[in-house]
């Protein structure tokens, strides 16, 4: 039913062009050689030559093609290819309070708000079936069981979706049982209740530099410190800086998002992990390892978990698991879990304490979502729309955006890091690209220490629009004005340089 | 409809019975006065004589007709009408630390099993309609409006639920704006995030004293403690002793739960609650005020709200208002609200740290409920179920537990708060009865010092069936023969009765 839905809603010329694209992509047209001829295509493909014609005009628009005078269609190289990655991050040694709540606040309130291009959220939405999927569960449970929902939820959750939860962890190389999992309002709260169950307040926590903004929060919301850890925008954190870190004792947690880090889109290496796990242990020091996005990694196969290297049984692992289904089904359904190891009774305990338990019917549907194969059938079809779009904003912003400019190449997830010349405040920029219609994420929430001033996290996960492509430009356009003004500001009589 | 459903599952003998008790209770037929005889009753209403006999037969089983030979059947004194309240509560009257947390948790998980009557939990689940409505409602909007699902709600909430309770809170008597309140995963969590906004860990809040469990772990998880109020069993805290709290500086907040207790079932007179509004001004002290049963009062008008009594703007306001709708309409749906006066920014931002917001469609669901005035039906439809079964529980007790058992006589909700004799340990007694499929709530988890171990909280507003009838009379059977194993033990020779 899908795939006929989505034929009859794509236009022809667009189909077109996503072959010439797969051909380019698969080195059958390799960069510089000559597409074939309108005529010669049109034939082939059995469509009319104004189709091919539209399809090689878009492909020209997307920065893939070059049109040559009297001579035809080219492969282009890609820009986003000769731009720059960001390279490995250099926090501060030592740990710090968390204080810019305000502006996330700002930002998440912001998020959901209509008419605004949401390129600041990290909202994967480039398709509703799975949600009407999960709502029409919803649906066809409550009709059939409404009593279920006239009690309490048990604390650590439905016991169908923890079955569903603990055969998902097969494929991340994890044996757990049921008994070992709980169901938490998200992943921030599982990633809250981990932290509550292992620190004490003016404790310090390990974390990547930049990391995930809402970790931050959380860290700040306990009372506890930040210590940011070198992190490498493919491989993420430094293996020797923990080192370090761990044997003076520096740190009473670590929270860390081995796959398809938001906001970098790394992956941590296998070895790496089996070695940072040994880390863990020695130290004995929880794991907290947020594997929100982890589902959704661009090459196949799924990650192993940190878990899965923790041998044992889960009652006496380290690693405290955190995941959901906020980026892959539905932000709204606040659906998420914990598999917190030798701390699975705190957990429990304090997910009772906080609000009970979740929700019953979502987790239902979710449960028999999971079950029918649904989740992994929605996961094999966002993932590769999410790499295309992934790729073809990474194109606009090296196209748009000035040429110092560095990207992230990131391995899985919707989310790109962008890192812009040095004088660039990126929240200057916000404030000025929400006045045009564009949220943007700037890049000092992802810090403790207020770094990374000069960058951005772009959302690459929206359902892909007209108006989506024009924000890039929009964006381009408003940080040349702000360089320019940077620029005049220091060449105006009076000024002092080192006072910028 | 809901008409036609429930004559068509009442039987008929059932609904003479119901007759014959609205005759008792609206002094038609006085105590000790004769009942018409069975012949003449069925000529009146139209039924066989059969039929009337078994309604006979159910009153007298119910303790409500006592039947005479040669004579006919004879209004009963209502046996709950001798037994005593329970007198004003004397907690400690320092703040202690709260920690007997496991005992909640095995409660709470106790709950959710099946095959045990849920004496032991709060959860009105006389109805399933009010489910089915909203289930209903999220259907149809999910069919309508799937994409609202696809990014994050905002940290408040919806605007269409938080105009809701705004409008809602009009009979309570307070001027809200939307802008006032925040959707919460359940009125635990609000009373967790005002506390989390006014406290700082090791400072003391005042409490009722008994009080919801729930709101001693929240305590107990914030690192606080609890100053216990000694409180009425009909009107509330005693006003004295919070002067002379508030005077010395003893607590940074006060929680409380002034319209229809848990586990007391109180209401706090209103002019109570304005002179306590006047005292936490003065003292500038946050009161939060758990409001979660105060739409099930058994007496209109609902009663005010002691927010409304606190003149001037909500954002100035000191009472910080939690309720939600776990007891009215479905504890699975976990929709909660907080409005926080004052602290409404802190509180936001704290929502949005904890687990970002509360799930989408839940919240569009019940504010079209309460829109469509199903809320307010369902209401009047359940107060008056859970104030006859409160009824018919008390009787039961009355009849089956130990002469020198006190009840409280709830003003709302479907809560009884049973005093035991002193000998009683309800641990044990709650140990017992799971063995049997009967639950109850031990008194000690409605205290941070350990008081109330002879008093037990008990469920009326579960659906009533032959089952919880029988379940009375099991705990009763199991009463006395603690008591006389405590009575042997006692007469035993070596017996030391001041180790007792």
């Amino acid at each position: 039913m899908e795939n006929t839905q989505s034929k009859s809603q794509t236009p022809l010329y667009e189909d077109v062009a996503r072959q010439i694209i797969e051909m380019i992509d698969n080195g059958t047209l390799p960069v510089g050689s000559r597409a074939p001829s309108v005529r010669s295509l049109a034939v082939q493909l059995k469509v009319s030559v104004s189709t091919v014609v539209a399809a090689y005009r878009l492909l020209e628009d997307q920065g893939r093609l070059q049109p040559r005078p009297q001579s035809g269609f080219y492969v282009r190289a890609l820009r986003r290819e000769n731009v720059e990655e960001p390279l490995m991050s250099r926090p501060p040694e030592t740990a710090s309070a968390v204080t810019v709540g305000d502006l996330r606040l700002l930002l998440l309130t912001e998020f959901g708000q209509p008419g605004i291009i949401g390129l600041g959220a990290s909202n994967g939405a480039v398709s509703d079936w799975s949600i009407k999927a999960v709502h029409s569960l919803m649906s066809s449970i409550s009709r059939s069981q409404p009593l279920l929902s006239a009690s309490y939820p048990p604390p650590a959750g439905m016991a169908t979706l923890r079955r569903q939860v603990a055969r998902w962890y097969i494929r991340a190389g994890c044996k757990l049982s049921p008994d070992d999992i709980v169901i938490t309002c998200g992943a921030l709260e599982a990633i809250h209740l981990c932290l509550r169950a292992v620190t004490q307040p003016g404790d310090a926590v390990a974390l990547e530099s930049p990391t995930y903004w809402g970790i931050l929060q959380t860290v700040e919301m306990l009372g506890l410190k930040a210590l940011e850890i070198p992190t490498h925008p493919r491989t993420g954190p430094s293996l020797d800086a923990l080192e370090v870190v761990f044997s003076q004792k520096l740190v009473k947690a670590i929270v860390l998002i081995p796959s398809a880090h938001n906001p970098l889109g790394s992956i941590m290496p296998e070895e790496n992990r089996r070695q940072l796990v040994a880390m863990v242990r020695k130290a004995d020091i929880p794991l907290i390892e947020d594997e929100i996005y982890a589902d959704l990694v661009f090459e196949p196969p799924r990650p192993r978990s940190c878990r899965s290297f923790d041998e044992g049984p889960s009652s006496q692992s380290h690693v405290m698991v955190c995941g959901g289904v906020s980026k892959t089904v539905a932000p709204s359904l606040r659906i998420g879990w914990c598999i917190p190891g030798k701390w699975v009774k705190e957990v429990t305990r304090m997910k009772a304490w906080l609000n009970i338990a979740a929700p019953t019917l979502p987790q239902l549907a979710l449960a028999q979502f999971m079950d029918e194969g649904g989740y992994d059938r929605h996961l094999r079809k966002v993932t590769s729309i999410y790499r295309r779009q992934v790729e073809r904003m990474s194109e606009l912003i090296a196209e748009h955006f000035p040429r110092d400019t560095r990207i992230t190449r990131p391995q899985g997830g919707f989310l790109l890091w962008v890192e812009l010349p040095e004088i660039m405040d990126s929240v200057t920029l916000h404030d000025r690209a929400i006045q045009k219609g564009v949220s943007i994420c700037p890049g000092v929430v992802f810090s403790a220490t207020g770094k990374y001033r000069n960058c951005i996290r772009i959302n690459c996960g929206l359902l892909w629009t007209p108006e989506v492509e024009r924000a890039i430009p929009t964006l381009g356009k408003l940080i040349a004005e702000l360089i320019e003004a940077h620029q005049n500001a220091a060449t105006e009589p009076g000024y002092d340089a080192t006072q910028c």
